[in-house]
């Protein structure tokens, strides 16, 4: 029978160089033999990725917080359905660029959406699974909003990521709630997540990342 | 002070004539010298309408029933907030083909999901409000899926309502749980729903809708 995969998410603010770590996390677990699929959120399906535009691009005020909530739920919903819990089930091992973390954190704590509409709805939407390990990149947001507004300005206008910046633009106050609840969340569930400093170089943050996983995910034996 | 207006659904469904008798109903009660917006669902508002074509384009089975359902609901969100409500406050009666009743029926009972889920959605959704009076269009699905396709097979391929037929392809068994399930809901709440025979004439019909918003909306004083 095949093992199951583990679910690791990388979660934080903006600018914390989370899709950078992703693909250097992805490609160090591939050096140890094990298949990785590399995810995102809102996204990581066809579906889903068709959801994507509507939250990431346009008016900041163009969804009320809980028609915001309900999309990103649909979208989490199809990612789990059609990719997520499939590739875990063949034994493979799925990273993924933000997941209900970021709910609780930008719906929840930043924009005020009840608590309790949140957690119901991730019950509904993960039906029993959750990441073995969540990795939380903290940054200052005034470095991290500079970081990922040079990254935008940069970007061609037919590249990927390009106009993407609807919650960029929601204000500085808005991104210190943001960090302040990802902090909260590490603290209250410290048997899933583990908060890095993102502020070094992304070498020292891969390092990092990679002790934390080999720790917390890789039986002994394998850690060589 | 503005008097609230009123809020009547449309539903039933596929090729039970809502969206004729909803022209029909509205120009009637403008002829009262009320104001009327017409609406329709999945839709009704611009983010409604972006969700919509995810809903009623492509395969039957690119969603699961709670992913499609959330979508819904993200999509009547958004509609209640940006077009029904500041409607019915500024005095507007409001008409939509289709409300909370077609995912009691479509995603209820014929897909199968928790009716717990989906009455919590929608008090989440609804915030309070809900609409004075449902009319069912009830008809054999055999001769309403005969008339919604010769509509479909007649619509130019850019015509609104081309290639919208994805609930259509669902088949007679659903369809027939569906006339079950608007039935059921209509027998539930006789104060908010009342059943029309919508086998008979687009003039009959509309002259039976029209009778039942007299009765049940409309003061004494202006039935004139």
């Amino acid at each position: 029978m095949t093992q199951r995969g583990r679910f690791i998410t990388l979660e934080g603010g903006e600018g914390g160089g989370k899709s950078t770590q992703l693909r250097r996390l992805a490609r160090s677990l591939r050096e140890r033999g094990l298949e990785v699929i590399e995810t995102r959120e809102p996204g990581g399906a066809p579906g889903a990725e068709a959801i994507r535009p509507l939250l990431t691009q346009g008016d900041t005020a163009r969804w009320d917080v809980l028609s915001e909530t309900l999309l990103l739920a649909a979208a989490r919903r199809n990612h789990l359905v059609e990719t997520i819990r499939p590739a875990l089930d063949a034994g493979q091992w799925v990273v993924s660029d933000r997941f209900i973390d970021s709910t609780r954190a930008y719906q929840g704590a930043a924009r005020g959406l009840d608590t309790a509409i949140i957690s119901t709805l991730e019950a509904w939407v993960l039906d029993g699974l959750m990441p073995d390990l969540t990795i939380i990149l903290d940054i200052d947001p005034a470095i991290g909003l500079d970081r990922a507004g040079r990254r935008i300005e940069t970007s061609a206008p037919a590249s990927p990521g390009a106009g993407e910046d609807r919650f960029e633009r929601m204000g500085l106050a808005f991104h210190q709630s943001l960090r302040a609840a990802f902090l909260d969340i590490a603290a209250a569930e410290p048997g899933r997540c583990a908060v890095v400093d993102a502020g070094d170089t992304a070498d020292v943050v891969e390092a990092r990342i990679r002790d934390l996983v080999i720790a917390r995910l890789l039986p002994a034996a394998d850690r060589g």
